[in-house]
């Protein structure tokens, strides 16, 4: 997989893709992650990429040209399976888009700053607008950052154990179960007798009810 | 406000909080934000901060004893006024709690990593248990990123436009209505009449029913 972001700035994102799991990712050569800075397409002496707003009102504008030159300039050299925009107006990030994504070749990603893009930009070139939840951040980039790392993580050979990753939150609509892990008791705090009974097919069930539980305490729409 | 991040993984949100907006609130004494590294609470050779879990499975979990330590250091320092998990199976983050939040003084964070912490953290110390989104991440430290910056930027003075926050979605319920900015034609794709009209209380009606459209389109959920 190769993943391609575009945003003004690249500074930003430099040390999540640096670090643990995504850096590990990319050592492997599972997946390429491409940082580009749209100002290297702005022109004049001050690099313009935004603008006032036509009709007026607070907030830039990001100007559609600089955008048009850099996703052309990567479309000119490979075919992209989807050009994703962050937007808080986009439809909400969840588990079944992270896994569809995941299997995808090309995927470019367009970070939002200010009032957003021209909409001409999404009306253009935008395959998808994705939202990763019901607040505004001040850009698109850590929003990439966190799409990318939903990607990446389900890539096959990433994560060392991969029972883990079905295992997580969301993939069988249920929260995860109470961990537990040493002491067995920690300033009068115990382990729940059941974890350390060695009967598996006992603890199997314990953590489906409590997975159940939680999830009917806590998020009662996943089980509609 | 004063922000305490608790992870194994420092690096990796360096680079998020000494760009853009995170960076110029910190530099302008409106917050400071610390990052802790937890292994500097562990103990042994090999600083162990996590182990397997009671009753089997994959997935490690991170044990209590580092976290109570560097929680215990932090509040012996000063009172915090949330304690804050960020997991997949919490309350899922909205521009309401982030508005909430922002008025609050001293914030801890706690960036859970493999299952999550031991159960028995969420029990002893932790009073709000925060989702980004219904997916999973790599770990808890994009999700602290993504809440520290819906945060910080709604406090008075980070932001140079505060009419520009006010105006972003969801804080009226509503998306954000169509933005563009100059040149008038792009590539045969032209900006709407309206706003270049001039007529500022047509502008107005035309932004609130495209905000309403939209919303309508895209988000009937917000409007229930």
């Amino acid at each position: 997989m190769r993943i391609d972001i575009i945003t003004i700035l690249p500074e930003l994102l430099r040390s999540p893709f640096e670090a643990s799991i995504l850096k590990r990712a990319q050592d492997k050569g599972l997946v390429e992650v491409h940082l580009h800075n749209l100002r290297d397409f702005s022109k004049g002496k001050y690099n313009q990429i935004d603008d006032y707003q036509y009709g007026g009102g607070a907030g830039m504008v990001m100007m559609i040209e600089p955008i048009d030159k850099c996703i052309s300039n990567l479309q000119s050299q490979r075919d992209y399976d989807e050009i994703i925009y962050l937007t808080p107006d986009g439809i909400t990030l969840n588990q079944n888009i992270a896994n569809e994504l995941s299997l995808k070749g090309n995927i470019m990603m367009l970070c939002g700053h200010y009032k957003g893009v021209d909409q001409r930009v999404r009306d253009m070139f935008v395959t998808r607008e994705i939202s990763i939840g019901d607040y505004v951040l001040s850009g698109g980039e850590l929003a990439a950052a966190v799409l990318a790392d939903s990607i990446i993580r389900l890539l096959p050979g990433v994560l060392n154990d991969e029972t883990s990753a079905l295992s997580d939150s969301f993939q069988d609509n249920l929260l995860a179960p109470e961990v537990y892990t040493r002491p067995a008791e920690y300033k009068g705090l115990k382990v729940p007798d059941i974890l350390l009974s060695g009967d598996f097919p006992k603890i199997e069930k314990w953590r489906q009810n409590n997975a159940l539980e939680r999830t009917q305490q806590r998020r009662p729409d996943l089980l509609d």
